[in-house]
């Protein structure tokens, strides 16, 4: 193992307590949440997605997401940069009496997909959300805009280049920092990452991209790699790898935070995360959950044991 | 799923019935490895490693390779080009009584490694192989010489691009067509494969390379698309991602051949494979195992259905 001496040069999102989390029928504990916190801020992470303000009817698993914050709060000292999901003016209340400086927010491109998911035309969602970020600007928090689907959508196929690029315009004119361009689906190629992130990044320069890769086919870190040589230097994960789309049959998990930590340490890119001080994490998850996490590189320090 | 119309640009050596198997406990009788046999031809893959002619006391699981090798002939269509691993002469001298065209022969440039799996010097057993391809080649074959932990090694961590270079040099001199960089215990990373792979083309212009690579640490996809754009046209692959290096812990199996080729064809890059049979290979291979295999697009499939 190369570890690299650099400083960070990539920013990792962990999002195990929210997009990790929320679709597992066991509801973790405040205290269980918590110590997965710590881990992954003691690890190094930089930027943690803890929670989402959304119906706690629809999402009992992210009903603490307030308490969680609190909690964490109470710590003190410099921690990472704490986020959180927002769907709606509500969501923002929450976020805003939370006093978060960072929030998430996303829609797909993919009309049948919101349509599914959310229950309104992709055009609906995004005008929607283009009022909720101006809301948030405005309201003096840092604002990272998803697009759902951007490469491509289970009941749609093929996604244009430039429906992506529209939207995306619009989240840059609303005031959006950061776009986030989600393999929803985990239909992404490398190519077709590389040539998406190009265009973006030539047509609207102003707009951080991040990229949320589903590793559905196992093509996860390969379109990692591909968004990194593209110059995209800040990219969602989750530990060993949990999580998943409901809305689409057969949606496998995020990149795994300590998969992609070994990559770019690998290539000597920093990340500012210990690898192995995330594989605790993955152990602590994979007793809880009293299941095997996708994640290698847990099965890689176990076997060197 | 974009399938390519384009002609074949893409080599994928499906090594099933050799790196797949040979790490089975189970031992495949040989109505069962002509099964795999046929499913991956009728699949349309181009080249296969069908066995090896090893001691069979050694590797009960290849014994039949023989035997295996014949039925397949009295198949007589123009099938797929076949191959299959000598490491001596003897081996070379079985593979010249079954009429074979094409042999794998494969040494490790990492001495530590040679030394455990080989019983010999890497220097050494570089230069036993020099020999034996120079018969091979004298003798009418084609040869396609493996160098495994060229991208490192477990025992000893990085290996020197040099040291790659000097035996590929040697392979070349020595009539090898192909040199096959192996990363034997799936410690490449991207940005590592490129830059070695650049570098043999650049200086052994007249070698095609082709790429082994183990998903040990889950990068074998990036890795592979890392050897793509860098100009490699022929990659190794194994059916399910059966496979793995008995002398390193934790060594896991080879890309899966189906998510290879789903890889390719997602990006427009034709190999000639169906992907859908592959799977079929996939089914048949779990039956037969009693268990899952790591390959993703099986999976997808069932979920689609």
């Amino acid at each position: 193992m190369i570890e690299s001496e650099t400083r960070p040069e990539v920013l990792i999102e962990d999002e195990t307590l929210r997009d990790g989390l929320q679709l597992e029928s066991r509801i973790f504990s405040l205290e269980e949440k918590l110590r997965i916190y710590r881990q992954l801020s003691e690890a190094g992470v930089r930027r943690i997605q803890a929670g989402s303000f959304v119906n706690p009817k629809k999402v009992p698993q992210m009903a603490d997401t307030e308490q969680l914050l609190e909690e964490i709060r109470k710590g003190g000292q410099e921690g990472p940069l704490l986020s959180a999901l927002i769907l709606n003016d509500k969501g923002l209340e929450r976020a805003l009496s939370c006093k978060m400086e960072h929030v998430s927010m996303s829609v797909s491109v993919s009309n049948t997909h919101s349509q599914k998911n959310a229950g309104k035309t992709a055009a609906n969602a995004l005008s929607a959300m283009i009022v909720l970020i101006r809301q948030a600007i405005g309201a003096g928090l840092a604002v990272r805009a998803g697009l759902q689907c951007s490469f491509g959508c289970a009941y749609e196929g093929a996604i244009h280049e430039n429906t992506v690029l529209e939207a995306a315009e619009k989240l840059a004119g609303a005031g959006a920092q950061e776009v986030n361009l989600a393999d929803t689906t985990g239909m992404a190629n490398p190519l077709g990452i590389a040539k998406l992130v190009e265009r973006v990044n030539r047509e609207l320069p102003e707009l951080t991209i991040s990229l949320h890769l589903h590793d559905t086919r196992g093509l996860g870190l390969a379109n990692m790699y591909a968004g990194y040589q593209a110059g995209v230097r800040t990219f969602d994960a989750s530990t060993g790898g949990l999580g998943g789309c409901p809305f689409v049959k057969g949606a496998a998990g995020n990149v795994p935070t300590e998969d992609a930590v070994n990559m770019f340490s690998s290539m000597g890119v920093g990340t500012g995360v210990d690898m192995v001080k995330i594989c605790d994490t993955v152990k602590f998850l994979e007793q809880l959950l009293g299941r095997k996490l996708p994640g290698r590189m847990k099965m890689v320090l176990d076997a060197e044991k």
